[in-house]
């Protein structure tokens, strides 16, 4: 700033104009100043709502008086000339990090206390994600890993909750050599991505209660904070509650929904997207194109979408395997894929404006309001990325 | 929030714990009306910083400056227990906005006062874009639509800049056609998003000064801070070096580069991305794939992802032909990358996991640190779309 300063001093202002701009900002920082203690003045607060809140057994989550706080802020930013969707925007910031600290600190807390969960495959980076937050919770955490199955009584012995952390291949196996092991009131769940065929071994193996579990995120995730977990229901659903209760309680949302429904959807919002990111690396790759060069080209809308294909390159790739080959069903989707993409580019071939416009036109209509939508989101993302990076 | 309260206060807390936590409540009310009314007062310093460096002719955009104040507040923030990537988050909000509140009250000011600016093809949405900015910031500006061409010989003279504005497969002619008309001294442009050919075309129709430009971004896009323009240099660059200082002042970036490159690069930035975007929406129309229930099962990733998508369809069917269609060697890229998608799909079809893994680490050595950075930005990302949306 300094030697910036300096070039113009000669150049243009006098040297009573830099004084002049050195007291202004010497005023925004002393105002920044305040701002900042404020901010540390309201986690203060926010950490006594807390204690509160954990005495008293009340949610963390709050939506209505998230909602009238905002609107009361962007009531007082308009009266004092500021844009009021500024305001707000900063608003769901120091929110949303309450709400997660909130969670953090409140996670200690199990919603069925005394309650023995036992992992197993509790040695890979799921299980052991889980496992702590079962276990800052509260909770008996057991783990099982493969060496471990001459234990399997013991372990077994007492426990409230089994949660298969396996790959998808081995859980009906697994399933079917655990549940022997179980007290019958014991809830068996598994945590695979596909849920039709675990859901079905699981209910074969286990009488009891059953419960299929997908989340949708990986063991990075640091927060459980609006993270969605799937549920597909198998046996006894009263008596799995209070593990959904847990997660809601640690800030997830649940979607229940028929094995058969989760499926479907998985395929193509976890298959065939994967699929189509891995080959544009792939392919960027073989190509070698450069990329160092083409980000500085960049508008931030294709540094974003090609920051997602390079997020996946620094992932498992056996995840990444397990995902995309997860079944027959799932590869027969990926070859109607590749056949579609064959279709639009033939009409690409013929050259023809007019063809790409019905074509394009059509696909618009049919994903209807969520493309305006998609442009509001995006378009906001965009602005938060030129601000950040 | 009153209903959800009073559910839990015959189960829960007392009358006093309500109290308790409604005063709490009222305390960050006060904290937050603070901050509201400090963000008001910093705005009104800052529109005098604003026009202190009008009257100076001081640049508006001052990096050390920005980072200064942000290491300020984030070692306040740390020794007063807040987290200080969340006050660098807040600053860097606060800060962009008040850097595009300050670069649109100072467009205004032209870096070359009195010059006259011609767009041939005005009438379209970059045309009536560029003229906005043009014209708010004290050109004298004129158009030309398709019906103008008798009054070619008024409209180009005295002009010292003539940007075309119109479709790529015509840009070659109408340089030809408008090139008689121009002063030998105008600077003849044009903001096609393929640049060796319409940069040819115009360095032989005119004599004079060229210069090509591309810019990055659409006409929704409300300010051009952070936003990226291609300029291709044609003839007399130091002649044109005030069209580049008038995009700067806007807060634009400048990226140049021979004609050549920058089409390589386009055609993956630009054709291939949006190929592939356009393909996979395609796709999911042909499949009746139920969007709104996948949304609901998305991981905030996979929102983003088909937001992506959806995106383009709210977009012009129009711009897409051109940006696909570019060229022939656009659409030879386009049949590489098919080939290069079956290739992967083979490799699937082996259904070997090592063989997937061999390839997976290939393209990941590949993207090397872009994906760690990649991973950064876009989880950066996701976080500001579960607070927003």
């Amino acid at each position: 700033m300094r030697t910036r300063l300096k070039q113009h001093k000669n150049k243009h202002p006098s040297d009573k104009g830099n004084e002049e701009l050195g007291a202004l900002r010497d005023q925004i920082d002393g105002i920044d100043e305040k701002i900042v203690s404020l901010l540390s003045e309201r986690q203060q607060i926010v950490e006594q709502v807390v204690a509160f809140k954990k005495a008293n057994n009340l949610p963390i989550y709050h939506p209505a008086r998230e909602e009238d706080l905002i609107s009361g802020r962007r009531r007082q930013g308009e009266e004092a000339g500021l844009d009021p969707d500024f305001v707000e925007d900063l608003y769901r910031s120091i929110i949303r990090r309450s709400r997660v600290e909130q969670a953090s600190r409140m996670s200690l807390k199990s919603v069925r206390p005394g309650a023995v969960v036992l992992i197993v495959g509790g040695k890979g980076e799921m299980g052991r994600y889980f496992m702590k937050w079962f276990g800052d919770a509260g909770y008996e955490v057991r783990t099982m890993g493969r060496k471990e199955w001459d234990d399997a009584e013991r372990l077994c012995n007492g426990t409230d909750l089994v949660i298969l952390s396996v790959p998808i291949d081995n859980t009906g196996e697994i399933a079917h050599q655990i549940a022997p092991c179980l007290p019958k009131k014991a809830v068996l769940a598994d945590l695979t991505s596909l849920k039709e065929k675990p859901l079905k071994a699981m209910m074969e193996a286990h009488p009891g209660p059953v419960l299929g579990l997908h989340p949708l995120f990986g063991p990075s995730t640091s927060t459980l904070d609006k993270q969605i977990i799937v549920a597909t229901p198998g046996r006894d659903d009263s008596a799995c509650q209070w593990i959904l209760d847990q997660f809601v309680s640690w800030g997830s949302i649940i979607v229940t929904a028929d094995a058969r429904e989760h499926d479907e959807i998985m395929h193509i919002v976890q298959g065939l997207r994967h699929f189509a990111t891995f080959t544009f690396g792939s392919f960027l790759r073989r190509r070698q194109a450069d990329l160092p060069r083409s980000l500085e080209f960049s508008s931030p809308i294709y540094r974003l979408e090609i920051g997602m294909v390079g997020r996946l390159f620094a992932q498992d790739p056996g995840l990444y395997y397990e995902i995309i080959m997860a079944s027959p069903r799932r590869l027969a989707l990926l070859r109607e894929y590749m056949a579609s993409m064959c279709e639009d580019m033939e009409l690409l071939e013929k050259g023809d404006k007019s063809l790409f416009r019905d074509e394009f036109a059509k696909i618009a209509e049919w994903f209807g309001p969520f493309s305006d939508q998609a442009m509001r989101e995006s378009t906001y993302l965009i602005n938060k990325l030129i601000e950040r990076f």
